[in-house]
């Protein structure tokens, strides 16, 4: 274990922080995956709330606009009866020239005790993970090219719901590598849960230098990367995130690396097709494959609510879930 | 019964979606004034809450501005207990590409159980209606120039509570009613619930071609179409919404429609005044009238809690309020 | 007291708007502090939240934007279970045309029952109070250099909590006199209070004409006013408020009146800092002070919270807190 990503555990080795999939233990991930089981069932019950964060304080600190996954943490927190304050910060005119520690500092004195943090730059949510106070927890809702480990998170909930035990599977992971930030968290947690074989499927420009040492086995040719394989992740084309030409094109993209019925063939034949959304339709993948049978891309909106859940419960300290218990108050 | 309009019933003929009056019968919007009247009480006592949604989700999809509105249905929805979701959709920067349908599969897989719409495009509403899961309700807040059938809801209501039975009344509309999506929706809640007369007083430029059809008696001259009315609904003129010259000047317009006090004489001694606000004080009415002993202007909003309260308890399920049954929990 | 004032209380004497201190009697001020000691210990609580307000209505109404004051009324509101609305006026454009007072109208109408006001403009707050329905209470958030209460008694009720009683200390105000909404409040408050002695340093340039009759001793010189002082006030310099060439530089002002170490060696040893944030650091005063043992900043703002929940419990009527009794519901 790397010593600076022990600051996401307490002293008794319990989530304090949750900034990234790295240096997790391979226990820590499965709890995290058996409480979302447990808060899967309160989103599908008549009242879809439970009591166990009442009077705790949610900050939404969001340095740059996600509405979407603003949404899904201030869900997940309301559901645990939290209350939630939605901060949009803006980095070009920080309000009155406070620094970004004053307004932590600050936070920390309204006895916020979550900050769930989203920004620009990789490495911010454990800058600020190193700064607060004791009693505050920090959840990185995505910081640069660096981590976005709930949706990681979410991600193997998926997986675990639909396909059982990962030391059986062959996952792929398809497209822009380099500039996702799920990707690294992916890899990480499929490894650290186990996987069969990892594979990560890109052209030679889209791919990080060190992916190898992450330990996916890589690809160049989709064709032949999905063969057999019973889960394929379809990454979004961060185009916003590319710089100059790493690309010629959508519409070449979409000949190489996009999704069709027919490629999908090559997989097993009950392989499930992940994408983090929103969906570029007609670049990563076609229509038909988005809204097939294979599709399992909003069971991973759904499963993103109770992970969400699980994470901010145990990062706030709330006793344990039972998966059994009665969910309705 | 207009086939197209069974979307808002479920098969047992309860309500599920609330888009427009058209096709509604007179037993349902009774319903809705009767469990209005319920809800009418809860905002006049201490604890202004009742727990009948409580665990549900309601999500404002807000695709232009109309603080006013969306207000009203925060508000509504708060005091049923409910979570709310405020989401301003900008319809020129759809977030990322992601398109509308992609949208409400996403909020759908949340567990978002009403969503709360306001476009401007006319039918935007039903759009969204005949494509959201069977576990999904959708109230129209509003959309183009169609509908906004809370809006004539809470009129319906408001008449009611002050007049009494609609058999007996005589109704006058004023004003632009092209452009208003308020008075078709008020012209059909009318005759739906059998009132005596529907009167309409507008130029001839700010009348649609089917006016008559409608059920309604075609006046120009304010002063001939107000004669023994026990209500007068002034719209507002919708300046933002008129293309070209079709009025001359608002002072004009004041001139031949405003309503003053000495114009309301020729209406029954006991007539009321009613507008969906805000007013364009000198244009529809001068101010001796808004605030005047006959205006019922303020009372509309406040009996607009009451009505979405209704309709949204109605839609999500909840069991039907009685007005008898104490209401402090 | 001055008869204007009166508005602030109802006929039996009980706080019904907080607009400013002035007018408010000593004993008002300390039931202020009183309640706020029950509420400081909320904010400790494993559940920080107590049911007083719950289904009561609070509208924060700001004509200008500052997250910072709205998050504290958003979270003090919260905490009292109350609903809030967040209401951004622009005032520019005024949505549609409709007058402040028809937007005040409209909302009582929905029975919001507390009105939190941020404006720009100096009696902003009272006018609104002066206009509000009988059940309507208006909490001044900032009105333009006038007052901005809350923030002079979270001030009074730090320096009660870490000094004991005003009738043994010195209390200096350092800063932009002229500028500042909050230092008129806060001399006010501690001459109410029964203050030994309230000093005020500054330049010419930076204080009121009419400094001397509200009952302070002027100081321009920083190292003779802070002499022997229990409690040194700094305030924040308002750049954005200040028009033409009143001050040479932000350095030369820190050369004159920025606190350092070395010069609070002039004040007492158990002397505290305080700051109404967010500080300019290197303006007003450096890091080491900022950071440092004497600086009770950020209890300023925890108390805040407590101090904000006071006053809007009072303002909606609220049976009083004891701060003995068990606060975990």
């Amino acid at each position: 274990m790397i010593p600076q990503y022990d600051i996401q555990l307490d002293d008794r080795g319990r989530l304090r922080h949750f900034l990234t999939i790295d240096g997790l233990s391979r226990r820590l991930l499965t709890e995290i995956l058996d409480q979302a089981e447990g808060f899967a069932g309160v989103s599908e019950q008549r009242v879809k709330k439970v009591p166990l964060c009442r009077g705790k304080t949610v900050a939404n600190l969001f340095f740059e606009t996600s509405t979407r996954t603003r949404t899904t943490f201030e869900l997940a927190a309301k559901r645990l009866s939290a209350d939630v304050l939605n901060l949009n910060i803006s980095l070009s005119a920080t309000a009155k020239g406070e620094t970004l520690l004053d307004t932590l500092r600050n936070l920390e004195a309204m006895h916020v005790d979550t900050f769930v943090v989203r920004h620009p730059d990789s490495g911010a949510a454990h800058f600020i993970a190193r700064h607060v106070a004791p009693h505050v927890s920090v959840i990185n809702a995505g910081d640069g090219r660096h981590a976005h480990p709930t949706q990681a998170m979410l991600d193997m909930f998926t997986i675990r719901r639909h396909k059982g035990r990962f030391s059986s599977l062959r996952v792929a992971i398809v497209g822009d590598i380099l500039h996702s930030r799920v990707a690294r968290s992916q890899i990480l947690a499929l490894n650290t849960l186990g996987t069969a074989e990892v594979r990560v499927i890109a052209p030679r420009t889209l791919l990080p230098a060190d992916v190898r040492t992450l330990g996916a086995h890589v690809f160049h040719d989709l064709a032949e990367g999905i063969r057999d394989v019973d889960v394929v992740i379809m990454l979004r084309l961060q185009k916003e995130r590319m710089r100059g030409a790493l690309l010629p094109s959508e519409h070449e993209y979409f000949q190489l690396y996009g999704l069709t019925e027919e490629r999908l063939q090559a997989a097993r034949p009950d392989a499930i097709v992940m994408h983090p959304g929103p969906i570029n339709r007609g670049v990563e993948m076609d229509s038909q494959v988005a809204d097939g049978p294979r599709s399992v891309i909003l069971q991973q909106v759904t499963y993103g609510i109770a992970v969400r859940m699980a994470v901010m419960a145990m990062a706030m300290g709330a006793p344990p879930r039972d998966a059994g218990e009665p969910q309705d108050e």
